[in-house]
């Protein structure tokens, strides 16, 4: 049988997605640490979520380490704040040179900012309106 | 050529979804109508925004009846308030049976909940989760 293989993640931003993404790469097996600066937003994860989880801000490099940021696979900034996602996520593709990272940008103007600048990035915002849009489109 | 028919649509909230999809679909020729109760929001429309703005809550039948609910084909609820969103949808469908209603819901478990009722609905909690996940299956 095929098995993925399994990664280690970092994802900063213990938001609704970052805690909904933790819980489904626990889920299948990957090594998963959680950096958030409010350490309540940790009663996000599952109840049985056996990751790591690190009370500090994105920016901060010894916050980052203790994540594993130095093994890790993949760095994905999910704060409620674009420019803090940008900023961590440059500092993490300059410092670490992790091989995989994505940032989550509400702004649709900066979102194609952000890609000019060469990263990778999902825009709930254009992707809500495009999937309305083709609902708007079906036939009833 | 083919042209794609033109819709009435109302939608509540001016949050950046649907600041964004007004704007969208007032450029591809619908007739769009927008309510907030917070009229500062309707600066996220694009300046030349030709469409009808409108204070109030989408339980509020009067600002509903002045978006031209009666006559629209399509009611989008996108508050930031999932509650809010499911309320309003929830009188749509009841008083004005509007053919196409779509709200959108964060929470994931909720989102489940308000399928159940029978009603269309986007978390982009999910699809953020989703999309993240296949970036990274990705090979690099």
């Amino acid at each position: 049988m095929d098995k993925e293989q399994n990664m280690k993640v970092v994802i900063l931003g213990c938001s609704r997605v970052g805690a909904l993404l933790a819980t489904q790469l626990i889920s299948k097996g990957d090594e998963v640490s959680v950096i958030d600066q409010d350490p309540s937003s940790f009663k996000r994860l599952h109840k049985e979520f056996s990751g790591k989880t690190i009370s500090g801000i994105g920016m901060d490099e010894e916050a980052l380490k203790k994540a594993g940021i130095e093994k890790a696979e993949a760095f994905i900034a999910v704060t409620n704040e674009d420019n803090t996602n940008l900023m961590a996520a440059q500092l993490v593709r300059e410092k670490f040179k992790t091989p995989k990272i994505l940032l989550r940008v509400y702004d649709p103007k900066r979102a194609q900012a952000f890609k000019e600048l060469g990263l990778n990035i999902i825009c709930p915002t254009i992707d809500s309106a495009k999937k309305i849009e083709e609902f708007l489109q079906e036939k009833t």
